[in-house]
């Protein structure tokens, strides 16, 4: 049944014409053919239940703050938040207004200045490799997957294009808020941005948040049911910059998008839902991937809002 | 159990001795003796477990707003977010520099500028008293209690120190963003924000949450599964102002607060819970009242974002 | 030769075809002919020279401002700054942003806040029929002419389209930095702004501020010379709102722009200009005036900034 | 007479006890001994006054923009004000949130953003020590003085502490304000705020804005008589940052100040005046350099506001 939902789903967003507008920034992205879709759902039980281009790697972007917040929360705890704070922050993801009346201390750990925070906070004197071998080890113990890598050539278009990143860092630093070379917190942040996954390899990915903190198919404990619970409302209150609220309200489960496209969300107890579609909403998230999520909620019940 | 857990918490919260700061706005907010606290659930099946000064009346202010909200959907369905927006604000609830950024569009229903809005949405050319009929009528309705009534005393107050709302008032309606008199939607405001409750009648008002749009005790549909856990995710999403990630991070359930310190919130399918102690924390939330929700949340497991 | 520089000044501007945007926020002043340009110097001497529209009565509108900053110099002395500050603002004349920042203290007595707090610091107990006396008296003094009355259509039609300047001023209230009634304090104001003078009026009215504070050809002493000069400051740095920086560079003297269209501008030592088209440009200063004037320089080298 | 006058106020400015803070976020500055004070006064007939510590070194830091300015102004006449505006600000020199606000264009030259723009609009393809050196002789130029030199250890300390305008510039190049490489873009302006002055090497220096372009005593002609009154207007608005308004109403002359404790003020017609004391105020400006113009102002009666 939820393979049928799927594949309603992703016939319904073959028909859609208004696909959104795929980022632009850097040329890696701009390049992307809009008409792909993709959706994957992983359940506690093992299976992975998938539908269009559910096998294509895309950038994963943003999305992948979630992973450096979990490495950052297992790592230092409620210490963390020294680094960052976790409130909406009403503002677009690059910001920088509210940091400067905030004296430069980021909102939370999903707007850039506060991921980039969270890359300062976890380095602890290592240099760029390490931390990124970390990272990609942690993405590889969670998804259950050692072929997933860093996309290089991303990243350095990224890196060729840090002006907006760079004046967050740089802004930060100049109130003593990072404690390490900006360069190379920066070469850092734009790396773990580029990591490429597909549907499958992300919702696979998403399962510990499902379970409190535990893959269950895997047994893995990744995080105390403490922290997963905390993670998934941060993902909630934060994950799509100013288009939260809305996205909570047509869609109720805590998730996260990457300006790639592709969005990560959580139905505690019942699954991981990756979906993906380069194109994007006015505020910066996938629309068609919002749009799937709709109508999966509306087939599957699935809403952390109702019983 | 239920109240063995609730005797806990109030024999727990008996101890503090930090209670916060109770609003000193209005002389009638400042007289309140700050060394109550109240607690009550109401569960789906029709039980009330009560704790602590849990039958006495106290000013529900912006919880109010909820009640108003749901009436403001009914009325006018998604036409609603016409008169405002659903995104966390990122600012205090009586901020106005972000409604000069939006042109006097509220961000959300639950900061002042919106509930304000709100009311000019439902007025619909009545008068105050009109209006406010309707809304004590909706609250004996969704509490089942015929009882519960304005505090008049308190209204009179507010008026009396109107200033702030009257400036968010007024800049609204030199955008065009409010219809009707501002001197009349404000009285209707303040008296809406004067209803006076107990734990226990906000508890049993806050069922209709609990089990998409029905209050199952009474059996009355409130409103349509759809709007409940919408009203829900802006309760999560808003409901605590600048405080909003932070009760999510600490509580994971929609809830909105009142400046005399009761919060509502609302455990999906579990059931509905009203605390109330009068000190506030910096951001005016109920500090002991955030605290018994969290203390609740551990013993019963009761959250959005765990399984 | 005065004379001569005037007539071909007025006889360009007839040329001119991009004559601004008339104020249409109120009716009375929408409705005022664009094509009117009227321009006069008084000069210490006595003469008065004047070409086109000289006569024509106008709203001055927020060049009163002028007037009742000198009263309230005058009557308290440095302490006037203990209700306003005398920085440019960088934003438009009714910004409310900049407001909340300073926690309700109006950055300046040019901005319309700022306005409303000299208004109220010159209250002192009084009726708002006593205050107008007491301005429309003063003007009457300075421009050694009786006849110069209120507009109490002008003013009526401000009232009741008061909700920008309401929100301003109830904003102040609830910062405590208003002492008396709102409703009496806008009556006051609106009927200060719509006092109706001719440019030879203003022109002569202003002379005061070009001879360090003696009107010379009536030998009134109207203020101190140190007052003369600060209040000549004020009007360079804030007199054009946000487009106080542009004045300066293309006209290089102290002026007050109002609404309806006039502006006041003082060379000290050598004259006082009185110039009223109706075309607003963009951040609210008339068009063709701010362009007489600088053509009135390049004529007549008269500048602060040039020996 | 103007001897007895420079006397008399350094005299008295070695009584006073409260001498402001000296800036300490860069070693080289924090160093200075706060106790100096030194005035020069140059007037157009080639005299030029001193009294106090007139002939020690001191960096004029932020005082060089109005040497950048007018660099940029002869160069690309009008077209300068494609890459920054002339409004005052409002906010601190280092503010970044009116940058967002405005799209990443700085809104004077004075700011640091604004002059960090000048650098890029001057730089035209050319290298740092290119365009150093141009600006090296510029001053020598206007002062006619050619001992005047960069403090390499000044520029390289300031480089060391680069993150504030890093910011700053980073931000202005991500929205496409800056042409050219950021690190070198820096790298020029932090040699040209290290340049190091006496109070009578700056005084001479000031000279031609004195005159209308001209440098008197030695005949040379800097900038045209009308370039040489907007740069005076430009430093009346924006030379004092957001004490811009304080400085003209207290001071009533153009001026700019620098944060190693330097201000030039403009009498036009009557003299360059360069003062000096380490100590600044609240808003970065010299405590004691303001005090003692408004001394000299007293005695002399100079001000652009009076007759």
């Amino acid at each position: 049944m939820m393979q049928q939902i799927l594949d309603d789903i992703t016939a319904q967003m073959a028909l859609e014409t208004d696909r959104g507008k795929v980022a632009d920034y850097i040329p890696q992205l701009a390049h992307v053919n809009p008409n792909q879709f993709g959706i994957s759902v992983a359940t506690p039980d093992g299976q992975v239940y998938s539908a269009g281009d559910a096998n294509t790697l895309f950038s994963i972007q943003s999305i992948s703050k979630v992973f450096t917040l979990t490495i950052g929360l297992s790592k230092l705890g409620s210490t963390l938040w020294n680094h960052v704070g976790r409130e909406p922050s009403g503002d677009p993801f690059n910001s920088i207004t509210i940091l400067e009346y905030e004296s430069g201390r980021p909102r939370n750990p999903f707007i850039n200045a506060g991921a980039i925070a969270v890359v300062d906070a976890i380095t602890m004197g290592r240099e760029p490799e390490e931390i990124l071998d970390e990272i990609i080890q942690f993405v590889h113990f969670i998804a259950d997957d050692a072929s997933i890598c860093f996309d290089y050539k991303v990243a350095r278009s990224e890196i060729d294009h840090e002006d907006r990143n760079a004046a967050l860092a740089h802004f930060m630093k100049s109130f003593g808020h990072l404690q390490y070379d900006v360069d190379k917190i920066l070469n850092t942040y734009f790396h773990q941005c580029s990591i490429a996954m597909s549907c499958e390899q992300l919702a696979r990915a998403g399962l510990f948040l499902v379970s409190n903190g535990i893959n269950q198919p895997t047994g893995a404990k990744v995080i105390s049911p403490q922290q997963s619970k905390r993670i998934n409302s941060l993902m909630m209150m934060c994950g799509h910059y100013d288009g939260s609220g809305e996205f909570a309200y047509q869609v109720g489960l805590p998730g996260k998008s990457g300006v790639g496209g592709g969005i990560l969300a959580i139905a505690p107890g019942k699954g991981a839902i990756a979906v993906w579609s380069p194109g994007l909403n006015s505020v910066g998230n996938s629309k068609l991937g919002t749009k799937a999520l709709e109508l999966l909620g509306e087939r599957t019940g699935w809403s952390v809002f109702s019983k």
